[in-house]
This record gives structure tokens, C-alpha cells and sequence, in this order.
């Protein structure tokens, strides 16, 4: 039973071979580029694969996306058709991914970057925000992780809204379902978070015509991928005032090249797509757990919706 | 029946009577400095007032205080005796504590000053912290503010504990209580907020002593009173590795001097007493509300313990 495993840095690959064929004593665990025979190979746990590296193998069983996302392995142009892929989630992420909303959407809320400006001009400053019960905050996409995002912050008071594509009832949430009530859902957020699938329905969402619809004003989160964002919309948005701040987790280039403009923008905070960062150790044992089951059952409560796209 | 205002800025004080005037019909209402009769003043509202402002009135039957502490009365060495002291408490006033502390908590567990240099210097650098439920947070006081602090970092996933003179049982919260379960609350705490009442037993509390029975490298949030903090004994504790980061929302002198350290320190964030600024209509509602109450009953639930000093 081989398993190939490929990563974008060779010593993160070996790294997971090691990790995984301890968790999984009696298969045959391998650097991808490793693989002598592709016959052998059943499955395949692969982050950001080359195009062709999968069609290698044609007696695929399975692919296992390390993260929760798979566009990164449909990207691939050569992908063998018909063969599952199953996504990694799991409680470690979710609760991460609750962390990063929670702090950056309070961090908008307080206006945590203008009092920073204050305290860099020792300028005892006080700004005066209304109460999170009087603030309304928008979760686009209700999944595993925007639906802990958005029952978060409902959590801290926050008049929260949430906006998938069929619908959802999620306690002390206001949701919206389908293109119809997107409009419904845009109007009057303050504080926008995107925890959407990168899907061909959803590339490019947050664009100036989104932007226009939500409060003037409103600060922008995107914690699901680069390519959602629309990045010269964003900057026109921000240097006109209809977006005041943006927090930004992902990009269209990943490393965010050394000179893009959004570094050193005032109203732009840049984190390196840590959003939720499934640390590998706990990943490892989740995606051992899942080759096993679907091993030995044929299929896997993690398995994505390939037609549909996430 | 007259009510005495005073704030120690005029215009704050003229905004004040006015608005309690519009709340209490058939009162008189008026600015502390304005009273012609000391005899017909029933009752103070106060913030700050200066020594001797509060025994000039014969006739006082309690003294309101425009905040949840009463520390700012108590400083008074000429205060009338044996008058009682009402608080200003309520939900706005809890809901914006549990926002500052949920902020800073998360900022200090994902490091956001250092990500934010990372990002000043155009460095891709991924910052890896432990999940939630494996941070140890303290909070310190568990009244209104501090067991509402401690249940919404519990919800966010920390592993929460919380300090207070009496025992308290919290659902998701160790607790401890007494100055005999001090050190085993405090030891392996990695994130510590302050929200006890400054009393002659608190006063001083945040000193290298305390520093040094924390978790090494833990950050401190201080959002009750300044001189619960020994300024010298934090700023050494920082420059020696000891403290990581602290938050600091209230000071010794407030504004905080332009040339104090604290506005340069990197390790330091400074916050002008704005954690939980009721705001002045909504504190008014329920200042009316206490004293009608009072007024007619003798007392009321946020009446304060002046012999415990809170
Ligand atoms: N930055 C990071 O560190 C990080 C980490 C992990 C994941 N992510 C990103 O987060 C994304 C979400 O993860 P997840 O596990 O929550 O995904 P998920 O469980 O697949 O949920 C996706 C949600 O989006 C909704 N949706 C999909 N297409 C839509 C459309 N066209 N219109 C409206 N709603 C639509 C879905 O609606 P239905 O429920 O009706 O299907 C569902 O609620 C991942 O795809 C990944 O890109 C980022
Ligand atoms: N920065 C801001 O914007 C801001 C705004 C509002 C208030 N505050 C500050 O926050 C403080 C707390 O407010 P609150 O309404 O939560 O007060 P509270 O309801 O009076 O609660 C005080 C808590 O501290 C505990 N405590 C008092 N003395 C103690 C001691 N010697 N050892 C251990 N525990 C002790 C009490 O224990 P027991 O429960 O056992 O009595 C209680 O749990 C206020 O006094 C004020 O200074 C700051």
C-alpha cells in the first residue's frame, strides 16, 4: 500500500513521510518524487501538487489535500478524473481559524491600528466605537470554518450575519442563502470576513462592485485565498474611503512578493497565511486517520464535493 | 431634592446636569460648583471629586459614582463617613470589557506586535503559537467585569483561570481564592489581565514579585486601575525577558505623560483608559435608575461595600 507525498520544500516532504509512516505502521510511505514504481501508489497526501504530478499514478485510490481547501490540488490541469479527494479539518483548525476572525475582526471593531497611530504620536487619544451589539459583522460562507467564525462572534456580542450557498440556521446568526439574498446580506456590514472556497463561482468575489454595496467605510478580512480578492479593486476601495482597513491572510503570489504595494499601506495588515495553520503533528494524525478509514470503508466523513468544486 | 454633578472637566459636567435633569422631571439637578444651598444637596454624582467637594453637604444620603470603581471616591481624605456609595455597573459597561480583554488576550497569543514588524519589514515570516486550549490565561478579580472577562475567554478556547478573595465557580474556569491560592493561580499563567478594584490590598499587586512567579515570557494586560502596576518593576521585568509584552489601559497619571517611557516601550501598548468607557447616555439611564431607586427604597443592587473598599 504506497502512499506519495509531495509539498512545495523538500524537507517539509520528508519531514510528513517520516511522520506518516510512523502513524501508519505496514504501508509504504514515500517522497512522491521518490517513487519508482507509480503502479504501486494508492494514495497520495499532497500540498499545492505540480500539474501532472497525480496522473503519474494510475491506480489512485485517493487524494488527501493537507488543508482544508482543495482548489490547490483541482488547479492542477493533468488532475486524473474521478478519483476522491479528501480535505483535512478537524478541531485544531477550526479553533484556529476562530482566533484569527475573533482577533482581527475586534481589532477593526476597536480601531486597534488608528490607536496604534495615537500611541506612536503619545497622543492620549480615546476613540470612541459603538458597542459590538451595534455593530454588524458579515461571515460569507458557513462551512466547517465560518460557521464556528460566525457563532464566535456572535459569542462577543457582535449583530453577526452569515451568507452560503444553501441555508443555514446557526444560533444568534442572521443567515442568508444563495445570489439572491447576497445583496441583503452586504448592506450595512461593517467588518466583511471571507471564509469561502475558492471555487470558479467565487474568484474574484470581493471586488469593487462588493465593496460598494457594504457600508461606507467597512473593513475587509480575507482568510480563505488570494485569488477571492480582487487586489487593485481593494486598493482603489481604500484610497477612496470606501474601505477604511483590510486584513489580509492570503494572496495571488504566495510569499507576498518583497515589493507589493499592500506592505506598506497604512490601512493594510499583512499576515503570512496563518489564519489557521493546522500545526503537522495534529494534521498528520488526522490524515492518517482518514487513509485508514477510507481504506478500509471506501469512504470518509472529510470527503470533498468534486463536482461542486470545494 | 438636589443632585450634585461633578466631573473634572466643566463641559463634561454641564453635559451631565443636563441630561440627569432631563431624566429626573421634578429634581433639581445641578453643577457641584453651582450650589448656592449645601443643606438641600441629597445626592452626588461624581467622578474624581476633588478632596472636600462631598463634605460640604450636610444632608448627603449617597454618592453615585460615574464608573464601576470607587476607588476615585474613597481617594477623598475629607469624605463624609457612613454615606453609601452606589456604582455605575451594567451590560454596555460588561460588553466592552469582554471586547478589550477577547482583543488583547489574542493579540498577545498570536503576537500580533511582533507580525506586524514582520510586515513593517516586508518579512513573510509565520509566527507558530500553541492552540488556544494550550494557553494558560489568569484573570485577576472576578466581579462583574472579570468573571464576564474569564467566561468569554473561556468560550474563545483558552485555558482560563480566574483569582478572587472569595471561591467562585465559573463553567469553563479554574478558579482560585485568597492569598493562599495566589501562587498556584499565577504559576504557569502566560497571558494575565487585571480587573481587580483598587483597594489598599491590590494596590501595587503587578510588581516584580508577581513578574517573576508568571510563566517566563508571559505578557500582562492591565485594564483596572494604574497603580495596581509598579511602573519601575514592569519596565525592568520587560527589559530582562521576564514580561514579553504588556497592555496597559490605565496609568498613575492619566493622560499619560508625552515623555513618559511607556509610549516608545516596543513591548508596551498603550490604550488611553478606554477598555470599558460606558457611554455617557446610556451610564446616565442607569445612574437615573439608581438613584430613583434608592431614592425610594434605601437601597440598591450596586451598592458598594465601603468598609471592604469596593
Ligand atoms: N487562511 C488559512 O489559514 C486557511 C486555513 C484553512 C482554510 N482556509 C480557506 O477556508 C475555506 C473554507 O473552509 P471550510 O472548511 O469552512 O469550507 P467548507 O466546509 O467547504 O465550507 C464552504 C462554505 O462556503 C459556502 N459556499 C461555497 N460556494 C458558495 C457560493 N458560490 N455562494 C455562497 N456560498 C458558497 C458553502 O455553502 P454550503 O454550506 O451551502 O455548501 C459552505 O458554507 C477553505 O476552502 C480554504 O480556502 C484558509
Ligand atoms: N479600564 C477601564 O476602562 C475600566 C472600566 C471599568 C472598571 N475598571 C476597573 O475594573 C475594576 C473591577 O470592576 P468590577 O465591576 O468587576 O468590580 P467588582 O464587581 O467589585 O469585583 C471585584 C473583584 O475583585 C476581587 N477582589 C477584590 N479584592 C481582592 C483581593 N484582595 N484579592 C483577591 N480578589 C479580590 C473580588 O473578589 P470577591 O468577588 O470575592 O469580592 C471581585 O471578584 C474596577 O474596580 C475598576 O477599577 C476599569
Amino acid at each position: 500500500m504506497t502512499v506519495a507525498v509531495y509539498l512545495p520544500h523538500e524537507d517539509k516532504t520528508a519531514w510528513w513521510v517520516e511522520m506518516l509512516q510512523d502513524l501508519l505502521p505496514g504501508w509504504d510511505v514515500a517522497a512522491l518524487d521518490a517513487i519508482r514504481d507509480p503502479a504501486s501508489v494508492r494514495y497520495a497526501v499532497v500540498w499545492r501538487p505540480r500539474p501532472g504530478d497525480l496522473a503519474r499514478f494510475p491506480n489512485l485510490r485517493a487524494i488527501l489535500s493537507i488543508g482544508a481547501g482543495i482548489d490547490h490540488v483541482l488547479a492542477d490541469t493533468a488532475l486524473p478524473q474521478g478519483v476522491p479527494i479528501i480535505r483535512t479539518v478537524g478541531d485544531d483548525l477550526t479553533q484556529r481559524m476562530r482566533e484569527y476572525v475573533a482577533l482581527h475582526v475586534l481589532r477593526h471593531h476597536r480601531d486597534m491600528p488608528r490607536q496604534l497611530q495615537a500611541q506612536a504620536e503619545h497622543d492620549w487619544h480615546a476613540i470612541v466605537v459603538p458597542v459590538a451589539p451595534r455593530r454588524i459583522v458579515g461571515v460569507m460562507g458557513l462551512g466547517n470554518l465560518g460557521a464556528a467564525a460566525a457563532r464566535t462572534l456572535a459569542g462577543l456580542g457582535f449583530a453577526t450575519r452569515g451568507w452560503s450557498a444553501s441555508p443555514k440556521s446557526i444560533d444568534g446568526v442572521e443567515t442568508f442563502a444563495g445570489n439572491d439574498q447576497f445583496d441583503s446580506f452586504l448592506s450595512g456590514c461593517e467588518i466583511l470576513v471571507n471564509l469561502l472556497p475558492l471555487t470558479d463561482r467565487t474568484r474574484g468575489i470581493l471586488d469593487a462592485g462588493l465593496f460598494s454595496k457594504l457600508a461606507k467605510g467597512a473593513c475587509v478580512i480575507n482568510c480563505a485565498r488570494g485569488p477571492h480578492l480582487v487586489e487593485e479593486d481593494l486598493l482603489a476601495a481604500l484610497d477612496g474611503g470606501r474601505i477604511k482597513q483590510a486584513t489580509l491572510d492570503v494572496f495571488h503570489q504566495e510569499p507576498l512578493p518583497p515589493d507589493h504595494p499592500f506592505w506598506d499601506h497604512p490601512a493594510v495588515t499583512v499576515t503570512p497565511h496563518v489564519a489557521s495553520q493546522i500545526d503537522a503533528v495534529t494534521g498528520g494524525r488526522l490524515i492518517a486517520a482518514n487513509l485508514k478509514t477510507f481504506d478500509e470503508t471506501g469512504t470518509c466523513a472529510d470527503l470533498a464535493d468534486v463536482t461542486r468544486g470545494y
